[in-house]
Parts: C-alpha cells; structure tokens; sequence
C-alpha cells in the first residue's frame, strides 16, 4: 500500500504567446531539458531528476494561462477508481485518448468548480535522455544542472471561486489531505493540498474569476540555489514579483517571477515533510500575511490580484 | 487514500551505558529535546520538528545496540491489517500494551530473521512541548534549534543475516518499496526501503551476526548545517567516522559519528523524492564505494565492521 | 607594509532610546557579546570573532542615530601621520583621551562635512572573553554562536551633504580607495570606500540632512545565515525594511531592518575580495536600483529617506 | 597608503605532462576560462572573476610541480624596493623581461631556500573576456560560472627545507605577517603567511626535498559550492585526496584533489579577514591534525609524502 492512487503532479499545461521566448525562459534560464516539439507545435520539457519523459507542456495560445493540470496516478486500476468517485460526486468525466501527448497514456478530465481542468493519467514513458535519472550505479547528476536547476515541477497554485466545494472533491474523490488553510471572517481564502509527503501538491486560493493560474513551481535543492536563481533572474531581465523569500504556509523558501507570457513561475526550496497525523496549520486573517511572505509579514498587491 | 498503512519510523529505542553523558550528546550536542524520563530510567527524546511526544528512547545496558524500532501507522485497522498478514507469512506477533511508554498506545513486535524487533503502533501523544511545531499561526520554529539542529529522527540501517528475506516480509507485509540495492555475486550486500515518498525509511545490510545497528539518523535542513552539524562534533570531541560526505545511495549529504555508547548517529540533509513509479536504482560490487560514499569512492573500514 | 594606516572599523557608537530592549535586541537577535556596562551608562558589545574588547557601544539618548564611527589604525606613528594630513587639509583634530571608553587608547576625532565625528585610534585591549578567538590551537568558535550569530561589526553607511569632498579627505588623508560609486546627472549619488580587500568599510550617500546614519551593518558567515537572521527577525518580530536580497554594489548579499530605535541594522554576508588594481565600479543613474538591490532593481522608499 | 607593496598572488605556473587533458581538466572541471595559448605552448587560463589577464600558466614538461609563484604589486616602484631589499638580504635577483608572457610587465625573479622560483610583477593586461568583471553597472557575473565556479587562483603551499628562512624573508623583505604556524619540539612545521586579509597568500610546509608543490588553490563562493565541487569530482572520476572538510588553520572549507598530472589542487571557501593586529595563532604537535584537517582531527598520509 504505501502511496496509494495519485502519486505527484505529472503533467502542467501552460499557454504561451511566444513560443521562441518561451523555450528560451523555461530551458536556458529554468534549466528545464528540451524533449520536442510535438506535430500541433507543443513544446514538452521536464526537469533533469524527473525519471518519465515529460512533465511541462507549453502551448502558444493568444491568451497566458494553464490548460490543464494533471496528476499522475500509479495505475489504471486507481484512475478508474477515481473516475467512478467523481462521477457518484456528480462531476462529468471526459476521456483523453492514449497518444494525446507523445509518450503518455489514456487520461480522465474533469472541470472542478473554481473553474480548472484537472486531470489524472497513470501511464507516461520513462525519458531516454541522457539528461534522466540513472538507474544503474547513477551518478546525482549526469548532466550538470544549468539555469536554475529546476530538478522538477512540483505543484501549482490555481485561483477560482467555491474553493470549499473543490477541497471537498479532492478530499473525498481524490484522497488529497488539507495540510494548511487561511481562514478568514470572509471564509477560507486559501488552501494548501497533498497526496504526498509534500507539503503541498497543489493548491487553490478564493477568487471571483475562475480557471485562473496564479504560479507553476520548480524545485530547487537548497536556498542557495534559490539564490542563484535570484541571480540568474536579475542576469536575464526576468520579471521578478517577490523573494528571495520564504512561506510560512509549507515554509518553502522562494522567489516569484514571471514568465514572458506573463504566466508567474515559482522556483523553491525546502518546506516540511507531510504526515497525515499531523494537526491542520491553520491562518487567520491578522496572520495571512507572514503566512504567505514569512519575511514581508504582508502580503504584496500583485499575490491577490495578478493571475493568468 | 493516500499515504496508507505506515506512515513513518515513529520509536527507536537505545541502549546506551551511561545515561548522563548519553543524554548531553543527543541533547546538547544532537540538539533534541529532553521530553522526560520514565519511572523506570528510561529518557524520552524529540527532534524540534516532530509533532508527537518522542521518538528516541534511551535505556541504560551494559550493552550498546537498538532494543527496538517501531514504525507509526494511520490507525489501528491499519495494524490489525499487518498483524494478519505477518502472522499468515508465519511470523510470532507479541502484544505490547499501551501505556509501556508513556504517551503511546498499544504496539505489536515481531522478530525479522535478521534478528531485529521491529513494532508497529498507531497512537501516541501530540507533544505539549513549548518546542513543539505550532499549528495556529506557525513559526518556522517557536524556540531555536540548537546544537546540530535535528529536526526529526528519520530512519535506521540494521545489520544482520538473510536480508532478502527480510525485503519480503517488508514488501509483502507491510507494503514496503526498495528504492535502492546492491547487489554483488555474493548476492544482495544492502536494501534501502521505504514506506513513504523519503528515499529510505529503514535499510539493512547483509551481516552474519545478528541484531546489530548500524545507525540510526536524524534529518538536519541542509549542506550548510551539515557543516555546522561537523563543527560541533569537532568542538565537544565527539568522535567522527565519516563525512561531510555524501551518500550515492539516497543522495543523503552526510556525516556518521558516534554516541558515547558507541552507537553510530547519522545527521542528513537532502536526499530524493521518491515515488514508486520511479525504476529501482541497483549498484552492483565494483560500485558499491561510490554508492555509500559517493565523494570517497570506497567504504572505509568502519562501515562493514563497527556496528553495536 | 603590507595594510598600513587604518585597519578597519574599531567602534560604532549608537543612540539609542531604550537601553534594556536595545540590549535584548543586538545580544539575543544579532548575537553580540555584552561586554559590560561603562559608569556612565553606555553598553559595550562585541562580535563573537572579533579579537579586541568591544566594537559597537549603545548610548541612551532622547534621540536614535550615530555618535561617531572610529577606526583602528595599526599604531600611534600612523594616528599621527593622520592627523597631520587631516590638519593640512584644514581639519579640525581634536583629542579624547585613553580611558574614555574602557580599554581604548586615546583617539583624535573630526568633523567632515557630511556632518560625521570621525575617530581614529590605535590601541584596544584584547578580549578577555572565553568567548573571543582563540590562539592556541583555536577551534572555529569557542562558544555556539546565537542569534543571528552576527561575526563582527563591519561597516556603516552614513547620509549627508558634500559627499565629493567627503571622498576627498577619506582619500587623500586616510588612504582610502572607492571601489564603487554611484554617478548621476545631478552629481554623485554614493561612495563605497575601503581601507582594505574588503568592498567597503565606510560609504557615503548624499543628503541635504547632515549627521545622519542610514545603517549599521554586521557580518554573517554566508548566505544560509542570512536566511536564518531572516527567520530570527520574523519570530522575535523585529522591523524589517528590506531582504533577503543582494547589493549589486559590493555583491552583499544582505538584509536591512531597524533596531528598537529606528536605527537601521544590515546583517551580510558574501562580497568580494577588493584590490586596489581595481577599475573602480561605476554605476549609473538608470542602474542604481540594481545597484543598492540587486534583486529588486529598484530602490524602495526607505533606502533614500529613512535615517536616524 | 591602505594596502602597499604587494597586492595578491598573481600568477601560478605549473608543469603539466599532458596538455589537453590538463585544459580540460582545469577549464571544464575547475571553470576558469582558456585565455589562450603562447607561441611556445604555454596555456593560460584565469577565474571568471580577476580583472586581469590571466593567473594560472600551464607549461608542458616531463615532470609535474611549479615552475614560480609570483605575486603583483601595486607598482614598479614597489618592486624595486621589494628588490633592494632581496639584494640586502644577500638574495640573487634575476630579470624577468616584459611579454616573456602576453600581456605582463617586467618581472623579478629569486629561489628562496626552500628552493621555489618566487617572482613579483607590477603590469598585467586586464581581461578583455566577455567573461571578465564589468565596470559599468556591472552584473555579479556575465557569462555564468561552471564546472567547479572557481572565482580565482587564491594562493599555494609549497613544501621544502628552511622554512624559518624563508618566513624572515617574506616577512623582512616583502611585508608579509604570519597569522598562523604550526611549532613543533622539532621545529616550524608550517607557516601560513599574507601580505592581505586574507588568511593566507602563501604557505610553506618544512620538507627535505626542495622546490616541491603541495597544492595551488582556487577560491569558491562558500560550502555550498564546496559541495557541488565534489559532486563534480566524482561525476568526472577526478581523484580526490580529503574532503569536504575544513582546515582549522584559516578555517577555510575545503578540498583536496589531483590533477591529471599529479599537481594537487585546492577548492575552498570561507577563512577568515585576518589584520595585523590579531594575534598570531599557533599550533602544536598535538593539535597539527586537527589545525590542518579540522574534522578529520589528523592528517592523512598524503598529506605530509605527496608533493609534485
């Protein structure tokens, strides 16, 4: 048994306006490895300790913004499991056929009320890269980092409305655990969701418009590769929003910035390991700032309201 | 679903031989927190991140070693579940009553072939510590971590004989997965196993007598504290066996030393990810030294020999 | 020769309006040895690697802000060389005898036209402290540094008027170089001067106020002890103004925040190694913000307004 | 006046017995950058942080070891006292003419007795490398470090007889203090000596045999990239002598490792900012393994046998 059903985020889906800048902000200065450009012009990326083949997806659109976000499950047996789930829950269940994307399997896709296309897939083909894991005698790295040295995605935070009613379907569909909340006179502002030992695989904050991205996430090994990365970013120009900092909630130590699309990119470091007995970390409204900026204390204009 | 079943090493219970100078070493030197001591001598220790009330117990012995490690489970389904299927694999489970430590609740023991007491429990106490992890508002930390700044116990490695049978009775029992092995033409030298999404929880290596520790760790946050973790040990004349160094296997950067007893403690940082659908990582004979110590290239003398 | 005349920064000496919560602040925040208390009041620190008696004396006054800044120079030849060259100059040199500070030999003190009481002296008694370094067979440190574990004074920045002639006398009396300066169109906005390899010992930016101190700053072993000063700051709340980030200028990478009174307090880390077959540094006025915030890269409100 | 005479270690040259794997040893694992190569073969190579042209030579020969050390001065006026004094205290001084290497000035040249060639220079060339500092608005770095990110040659410890002579000689004739030595009943067996802050520019270790090199150093940002420097080291199998770990002496963190003709290298981080007056800090026999590997607390065999 162990880890059951969803294992990790799997796949992020993100619409660029240029494609050329874009692969320039996510493979020279992120570090995420090339893997190629499918027939319908998407791009497909992954992070150097990332063992399957893919696990960005870049899609030029007219509009930033995220696709879809998928997570990936350890069998079939579990995404139908979860199929069935969302369906007695009342959700409709869309199927994306094997192939969709190279090298990825059959996938379920479902709307969850803030507005996102959530989506669970169990089988994806291991890289052949060079650049992956090895499993023999490996060596930490083959290829030496570059970039930032995003060692993978690791989680995204999405902004939409009713997101008491998503929490629920990823608690009671999904089997997602609540490690943190901010609760505020208004209602919960935000939540903080894993299936892991992570203190976060995905996440999901109040907000009148649906479908929105606040930040994708790239995980970095230490806080000083996060201040590498900080270096980095002023080297190339990237639009940097806040950090070198920290977050109280999952106690991450990160920088916000932003890609040229506009889509905001977190890189980090750090943060607890989860255990499902441990007691909920709950944030009120006097507190939400050190919550989210634990440096700041507060939390800046753009954290609420620039989304994409 | 979830993490199901264990959730991760909860108990380690030492023997040491002399309990003051014992006690300053994982207190003032390792940096865990003194809980209390129990009628019968025994002393009960926590790492400044840990939820529950301790996860170290010193017993004073003639003798060094480890009585036993426990692991902690989701609930007591969860180890009645293991209870049958140790006893249907043909193993004896003993009864060890709440309430033998104070703060824990009920517990099961059984003997693997490689002579070790491993118990499974499902409760025990939140920690009512000033020290402890905070769950309105949080801290980073409430009080500041001392010393080495252990933030957690974190696993052991055990020696013994015919551990492949002992990888079986993890796996098939209690859903363990073996992240990493080496295997030699004299067959397999060490498991590294885990019940989590941590590279190990537990490892054993292949040693003809039985019962033996070879560590037992703790989880500091990074390089740098393993560097000031060496610091210490240098200022208070703790006596070091290898390290700062790194571990191939895991990827752990590291340092053993030793108790006053002569139990060999571990501090790490860092360390993969891992996730059951990644491919195991096998080392084979010409590798091994670079597998343990992946900047020394080659075991020392102390690692197949001192064990207590 | 090797490093004649001036050595380095010996004494900062600091109103304060509260002298027990300034006291808690700069020995359990920044981790200063309290040295002792003087007859008249005034409180004497130190940095737990710095060899002599004291570097930083607290004041209470009615006001925040800097009494003098005072630098050691390598003998009393050199003090007087000094003060001939700032008479020749048309200075006005004047005199405290030893023993106005306990354990310093007499100083000469003058007024440049930033409206800043410059002090220079040449003798110090050595700490006593077990807590000083050690000669013989040293270890790193004898006592765990605390806090946030601050190593030594090492430098302030002061604000007010007439800066060029200010770099003037600092250069042509005292020896001094500019590694870096701030040139804009409406004449020098800043000067980092040295006596040394460091980057800077003392800097200047222009300000119609004289006398004004912009900060005090202290130095930190590398950037994971800025990141920890940062968790220090936000547990025991202490004002911050801005960091964890990095100075373009100098490549400090630093944070800048307010003891009880106001007075601003950098702790840092990093920096090169200056010589002075250097190129100076020049930045400009569209690249300022860069400059002082690297990361950022652009000044915030405080950086120019904010003084004691 | 501040820092005069000498300002730093400026060139290294070193015997190499084959070319092309010491270029790629030095440029692709070490990360200085290939300046270019002379008529005669020699290659030279600087950190991606000097200003100037070049600090490292290598010179093709049959035999590995160090053809001179040479350090920069401020100015030729410099050198010309530097070289009375030389010729005062009964040394031979030979001419050295300018462009014997591109881009740098006259140079004088003398053997002190532990038989090393030690040469002074005031004019080098500075880098015209995109890769080199800037001075206008200038980035922390240009072109990113790689391999090991060495930022520049720091210093050498040489090996060889009547090292007290030479202390008096670097220390009369050149200006250069002693921060630290290692005394033992049978004498001086190591003096750690600079003519800067830095802990040390060089260092020479009492040895029958003259002429020897035990190792040249290159310094690196901190532990982090200590760290990271051996993850290279394994990856490309470079053989390691000890480390990471730290020298009490200086307290730099450390490595040891070869380079492919047997010339040990050094990369290391931290030390201390050493004036003049601090007190010496000395070692005894007793304490010589712990001042010289700090957590190994002795030496290795290598340590005291193993020179080119």
């Amino acid at each position: 048994m162990s880890q059951e059903g969803l294992l990790r985020p799997g796949i992020a889906q993100l619409r660029v306006l240029d494609m050329e800048e874009s692969v320039r902000h996510y493979v020279e200065y992120i570090g995420l490895e090339l893997v190629g450009t499918g027939d319908d012009g998407r791009v497909y990326l992954r992070g150097y300790d990332e063992f399957h083949r893919h696990s960005v997806v870049l899609r030029e659109a007219d509009e930033a913004g995220i696709d879809f976000f998928a997570f990936k499950a350890d069998n079939q047996k579990s995404v139908d499991r979860f199929r069935k789930n969302l369906e007695a829950y009342g959700l409709e269940v869309r199927d994306i056929p094997a192939g969709e994307q190279p090298g990825v399997g059959a996938r379920i896709s479902f709307t969850v009320p803030t507005g996102h296309d959530i989506q669970i897939f169990a089988e994806m083909e291991l890289s052949d890269s060079p650049n992956a894991p090895e499993t023999k005698n490996p060596y930490i790295w083959n290829v030496e980092p570059k970039g930032m040295r995003a060692q993978r995605m690791d989680h995204c935070l999405l902004y939409g409305p009713d997101i008491n009613e998503v929490e629920k379907i990823f608690t009671e569909c999904l089997d997602f655990q609540t490690p943190e909340r901010v609760e505020t006179p208004d209602g919960t502002l935000g939540i903080w969701m894993t299936v892991s030992n992570k203190a976060h695989d995905i996440a999901f904050v109040n907000h009148p418009e649906p479908g929105k991205l606040h930040h994708l996430a790239f995980f970095l090994e230490n806080w000083s590769d996060v201040g590498h990365a900080a270096d980095i970013m002023t080297r190339y120009d990237i639009s940097r929003d806040v950090g070198p900092t920290r977050h109280g909630i999952t106690r991450g130590q990160t920088i916000y910035f932003f890609d040229p699309s506009g889509n905001r990119n977190e890189v980090f470091a750090g943060g607890y390991t989860y255990y499902k007995d441990q007691p909920p970390r709950v944030w009120d409204h006097n507190n939400v700032g050190r919550g989210i900026f634990y440096y700041e204390r507060q939390l800046n204009e753009a954290f609420l309201s620039v989304v994409t």
